[in-house]
């Protein structure tokens, strides 16, 4: 170990980005999620292509495993270093590198996070629309093919990423896509790239598509009395044509959840969070097209607000969610569930997975991106308790066996780490065989992020 | 040869579905470009996956090469079997399997032709938004990620396709993605399918995206007295953020080749063919803003229409250019430039193509989807006269070397084929290699649609 460590620091010439402190090493040996941690030997900050070049040269001349780490965020072990070995820390390649305004275009280095880049954005009047719960970085995003409350109007990340530079597990350096909102030069390399969770090389360079701040944005807010019912209601203004902005699903353990973290009292009934967004004569007569559809469906109480503070306001609920299960959960791991499925299965896949719970007897809070047919059953887990771990695990293998029946998938945004690999045979049969292949043909000695989505 | 037809009898039992006639093979030996043309030495029509997957067994032992058929109707050369061999044509597998009018999908067999689809869609509200001029097949649409006059609002062929059914070189089969419309489960094979020309595999199931109908439509034609000016409005156009359906721009050459072709007169002026549709209280006023805009820009003259018939007499010219092309060419082969560049380079780039048209003494038109960068240069070929065609290639090869180095590509929606493999490198350098080792992954003979792309 110490002459792996004498190699790398030959390498980056600099001490300060090269770490084997214990608290390092421990923060980048787990997420906030159940599964176990594990340390890797060293971790390494690189500033350059170059320098993630001759890391991964070196890492695979001696066959030592690599994990590409953003900020830790993703939900499924994915930055585990199962095997142990180098962790590269992408953070210090935070350069937001070129705004073409113009062309609705950025090029970043993988560490920007998506607020950074927003602030710089700004300016411009242009945003990028991909915005998962934690503020992640962009390498992580598109490692992940993450998405977020946008993407029903946006799309994911494997929508914006116009080109990579990208580090091979050999050290070479390979650019794919270009500036060109569309093209059809060779394989598209690109998409392969995205939602690759770091197994296929390591991004030093993204080109992203941006989007042009709307003239007005309306929040809205729709109460309904039973799960069904709001689901049923999403559906609905999906099917309608609306061009909804963003449309989420907030249950009532999840708004009880709220309430007792934020010392709160909305009403602890199923919600629609929902905005729409574009110019001034549309926005307003779509989203009282929206309320009329959420009526008819059922909703009891529906109030949209124009005014900035006032949308913050109407849907802090939802902003909270996240932290508030993890309150509502202390020193417990967290399992989220993140299946997707075709709109029209929605609403009964939601009230299948509410039954699931409760015939388990288990705790649930349920919200998501459902206006992609997506949404996150988050339970608690003991995991000190192996029985406990084992009716979690039981609910889960349930849920995803439900949505892919209706020909949903296992992940709709998190990806497959360490947590979903048991399903990814079951969702692709066959073709995992050929995951596996093009993963043998860019990293035959497998040293990249290994032990995960296979 | 006879053997090879006997063994391939064996496997389809329907003498009708192989033809070594004459007439068959000469018209599976060319499109209707300048690329010199190749007869393979027979043509199968499977009906099944089964089918295909026993042709492609059978073709793989033997190493006899493969080229997918959808019409024909690609610009590159793509089904010109270059060594010969077996042409499978799926033009019988032209199946619509399955509508899902509430999930906004549709699963087709790969022969199914984009009009056929559209028909079917019509009586749910539906449509499917991709528009090559010609009247594609969906396996083809997808093999050269083809995109169209609708791309500048709903995107090219890789925005559509959900999932794909794949026989790979060896017989298998396999599945990618699902009918969620989004996922992070395993790398994303259905977009490294999109674009690979018939080289990876044969599509013999597609699940696409659609689109609802919109409730109103407007079409607009501004006419200009320069190509700069109407580069200029198309670039301010897209730069104001408006929702635009469609934008078309048409020179001068082409309006005059149209005239002469239909004896029509349309003003012989550089010209920009406009869409906007939406909900009735927003379209009128994105036209009129598109208007302003081009009033701005210089633009002579501004009319758009709502009713369908007068829709279609506004944009006559437009929807008449492709054979007001061939006409103008009589016996000639056409040779199509597709490159596409950042939008803020766009007017440029078609000025400078011009000039290089003019300096070069040659007849060319120049038209195109301007509202994602992407403009074709049609220029007619004397494919006897080796200077004239020498001539052509310098002009095709300044115009792609002028894209790249604006960050653009040479091929925004027609692929390689065999006509563009000498710029792929040039756009892509060593990631061709990278390409390559995929293709010897999935089809290690080689026998796939050899002499394509690479
Ligand atoms: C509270 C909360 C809410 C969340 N909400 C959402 C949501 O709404 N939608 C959603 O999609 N996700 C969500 N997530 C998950 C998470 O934010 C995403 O998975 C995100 O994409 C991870 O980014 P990261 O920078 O944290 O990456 P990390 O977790 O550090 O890494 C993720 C993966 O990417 C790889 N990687 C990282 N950088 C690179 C690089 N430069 N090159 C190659 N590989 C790299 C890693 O090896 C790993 O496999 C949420 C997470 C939390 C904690
Ligand atoms: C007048 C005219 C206008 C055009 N306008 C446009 C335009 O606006 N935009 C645009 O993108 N293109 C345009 N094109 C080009 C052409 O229409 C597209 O390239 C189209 O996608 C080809 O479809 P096809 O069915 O004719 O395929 P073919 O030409 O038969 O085949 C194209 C490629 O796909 C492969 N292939 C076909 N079927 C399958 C399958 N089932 N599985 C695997 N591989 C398969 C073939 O091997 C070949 O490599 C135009 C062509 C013409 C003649």
């Amino acid at each position: 170990m110490t002459l792996m460590y004498d190699q790398l620091l030959n390498i980056i010439q600099d001490a300060d980005r090269i770490s084997r402190n214990e608290t390092i090493l421990e923060q980048h040996s787990k997420g906030m999620t159940y599964h176990t941690p594990q340390v890797p030997e060293l971790v390494v900050y690189p500033k350059s292509k170059e320098e993630a070049s001759q890391i991964l040269t070196y890492a695979n001349e001696r066959e030592i495993p690599v994990t590409p780490f953003g900020v830790g965020s993703s939900l499924e072990g994915h930055i585990i270093p199962a095997l142990g070995g180098i962790t590269v820390n992408l953070s210090l390649m935070n350069k937001v590198l070129e705004i073409r305004p113009e062309d609705f275009l950025v090029k970043v280095q993988p560490g920007v996070t998506r607020s950074q880049l927003n602030k710089e954005l700004k300016k411009y009047g242009l945003f990028f629309p991909v915005d998962p719960g934690a503020d992640a970085t962009i390498g992580g995003m598109v490692s992940t093919n993450a998405s977020g409350t946008n993407s029903v109007k946006y799309g994911t990340m494997k929508d914006q990423v116009l080109g990579l530079e990208a580090v091979l597990a050999d050290g070479r350096v390979v650019r794919t896509g270009g500036m060109a909102v569309k093209s059809s030069a060779g394989y598209n390399l690109t998409s392969l790239f995205v939602g690759s969770e770091g197994t296929l090389g390591i991004f030093t360079e993204i080109t992203l598509r941006l989007q042009g701040i709307p003239e007005v944005t309306l929040a809205g807010r729709a109460l309904f009395s039973s799960i069904d019912e709001t689901g049923s209601a999403a559906a609905a203004m999906l099917k309608s044509g609306l061009d909804l902005g963003k449309i989420e699903l907030v249950d009532q353990a999840t708004i009880q959840a709220v309430n007792a973290y934020k010392n709160t009292d909305y009403q602890e009934v199923p919600t629609l969070f929902i905005e729409i967004s574009g110019s001034e004569h549309t926005v307003k007569k779509d989203m009282e097209l929206a309320q009329e559809i959420a009526i008819e469906e059922g909703c009891q109480l529906f109030e949209f607000e124009s005014d900035s503070l006032a949308r913050a306001k109407l849907w802090e609920a939802r902003h909270h969610v996240a932290f508030a299960i993890q309150a509502a959960n202390p020193g417990k791991g967290l399992l989220s569930t993140d299946v997707c499925v075709p709109i029209s299965e929605l609403p009964n896949a939601i009230k299948e997975t509410r039954k699931l719970i409760e015939l388990h007897g288990v705790k649930a809070a349920i919200f998501g991106h459902v206006g992609d047919g997506n949404y996150h059953a988050v339970l608690s887990i003991d995991a000190e308790n192996p029985e406990h771990v084992k009716k979690i695990e039981e609910i889960n293998q349930q849920i995803v066996a439900y949505a892919l029946e209706k020909g949903g998938t296992c992940t709709g945004e998190h990806g497959i780490g360490k947590g979903k690999k048991q399903f990814l045979r079951l969702e692709h049969g066959g073709t995992v065989d050929l995951m596996k292949e093009i993963k043998m043909t860019l990293d035959p000695k497998g040293i990249l992020n290994p032990g995960k989505i296979f």
